[in-house]
């Protein structure tokens, strides 16, 4: 396992965005009704096109047409999932990233069961947090709720084992981010505590990991380059806040930053 | 029927608050797709941990988890409503608060059957507005769409003969809130007038007297605590908003201020 | 074809505002799931009161209480399609006007097949970007995903023609934007690019137009109103950014803005 640290990836990340803008990518998600709006939001403030849509007829059409697949499972339901499954499959076809967020996947043996059978159908990226992850990597459940417990210090042995396990590059968040692919093991440590006093910053981060995925080859480094971004935006946007200013203020402010970032307004 | 003012009860509102933040309650919401990301908001801004779900298979499990059941009717369908009596069941199992927010209920018979389905189930604590409520006792029609009509004179009265019927807390917000056990009933006259004038005002009181419900024995005391926080923090997002801000700028610094307030930086 | 540009209807605005204030007409929406707080938002704040539902069982009873009916094709499934065909026949029985927003019509099949079957059954006005309402003119996809990629220059010849072909007024939105009711077509050229920015505008302009419509009898003008309303809000709303702002403040900014507008604080 060899570890990186972010600093050694600055010089790609702005070509990474440049690409974003310059081919503005079809993310295609299948996701939640809590944060989908959010994502949509942060994909257009990034420079892509999201495009939500979660009919089983249409799948095979506007995945075909997408540039990337998220497959997010908060407020997942039967229905939802046989879509994510013909969606999955047209995203294979037309070899483009497929990026699973398993939220809360603790939580039921129905979403641990779903995100199993997506994660051995093949996705190219997992973003969880610890609790999350390692719930999949052991095979049963090991948390509670949505919410991350973070234990940073064995975050990226988790990260290269559940990569190499399922061949993908596999993304954990925290107070210190571990990505992997198997081989190299990044860890970011930028960010701001307000990101967990909104709901979404998982999914969006998710969604920031598309878009960069969606044009460039190397995953790992895509992965990276979103989580940097959303880190870097939130570190922005809490620094603009005002006195009297919170959770409310500042996810405003995210937006707004991930748009100056992407314009080039402000360089990581 | 004993009428208090809350004004008896600030000195335990801080207690209810402090052991939100200390035991983080999780919140199991089946809520409507309008102000789901809202109501998620809002409970992590006052401390506690939310979950939005509404699979029937991971009913069991979630509501099994968690520490208080927000059923709320709105964008309510066949689907949902099976899953929400799946998830009453267990939180009756498990002995944890159940927070009925009937939506419109005067706005079809479809919402009138599952609310008084719902409500004879039992529930711990009943909101909506005049409208809503009293469509609920009359068990007819009153009024039209979600929309308050509040008649402040009686809603006291309304909401005693409501909580004494259905043996449950019922609180009736309106320009004047009125709250009632069947035995005491409590007046709050405090908020702001920009709370009508954001979609899910009501839904957010729903989770923030969820959130209090969840650590404190006293519904009551519960219920006025979360909506004494929404009306506390409208007149805090009211009093920063500067010149030409509206209803967009005052729901998100009442984000802040409702965050604020939980983390003891404002005191009621 | 005459051509009219928006300058000539400024004085009928301002009584379409007040009436919308005074008679609060209720907009009865079966929408995505991804904007739909944001559409009950902005009814809110042009003084409209709006209800999403899409059970099929509450169609007849919710559409036949509104004023206006919007049909939003965006997360369309297949039992929302029924829940909107019930709800458009509610709509044709109670006689009050049916907005049709076909998002994304361009992307699947099943969007067409559904959009051409509600075009055919009667709407009062449709609203979309330039690809979505070329593919229901021409039967046929043109387009990726749901942006524009506006031809600005022969909008208004499409306008009038669709307007011609299904008996509506048709609405076309884009940098500028044209409407037609088949004898008429303005052209409206305000607005701000920040309306690019953030997903729901064109929802929301939807929305805005059925609030117009559901308290004025000639549609083009309603429709003209509605989107007069937002795009001066864009302009307002970014007129008082401060310098490090991006779409998130703007977007909170146009709340405030059709807010202040529709109260009379700001005149068009």
């Amino acid at each position: 396992m060899k570890i990186t640290t972010q600093a050694e990836f600055y010089k790609e990340f702005g070509q990474i965005v440049t690409r974003i803008q310059e081919q503005k990518p079809l993310i295609h998600h299948l996701t939640n009704y809590v944060t989908a709006g959010d994502c949509a939001n942060i994909a257009i403030c990034f420079g892509a096109s999201p495009v939500m849509a979660d009919e089983i007829s249409e799948m095979e059409e506007i995945t075909g047409s997408a540039d990337a697949l998220v497959l997010n499972l908060g407020t997942i339901n039967a229905t939802k999932f046989l879509s994510m499954q013909k969606a999955q499959s047209a995203a294979h076809k037309k070899h483009i990233p497929i990026i699973l967020d398993p939220v809360g996947v603790m939580a039921s043996k129905m979403r641990h069961d779903a995100a199993q059978l997506l994660l051995k159908s093949g996705v190219s990226i997992l973003r969880g947090n610890y609790d999350e992850v390692k719930t999949l990597f052991l095979g049963q459940s090991c948390g509670k709720g949505v919410d991350s417990n973070s234990k940073a210090l064995d975050s990226g042995t988790l990260a290269q084992s559940v990569a190499a396990k399922y061949n993908c590059v596999c993304v954990i968040t925290g107070v210190i981010d571990a990505l992997s692919d198997g081989e190299q093991t990044i860890f970011i440590e930028n960010g701001h505590q307000f990101l967990t006093k909104v709901t979404g910053a998982g999914c969006m981060s998710t969604t920031l990991i598309a878009c960069a995925a969606a044009v460039w080859e190397n995953k790992l480094l895509a992965a990276a380059c979103g989580l940097m971004t959303m880190n870097f935006a939130a570190e922005e946007a809490a620094s603009v806040l005002h006195n009297s200013a919170g959770p409310g203020s500042f996810k405003v402010r995210l937006f707004d930053a991930v748009y100056n970032l992407a314009e080039g307004d402000v360089s990581i």
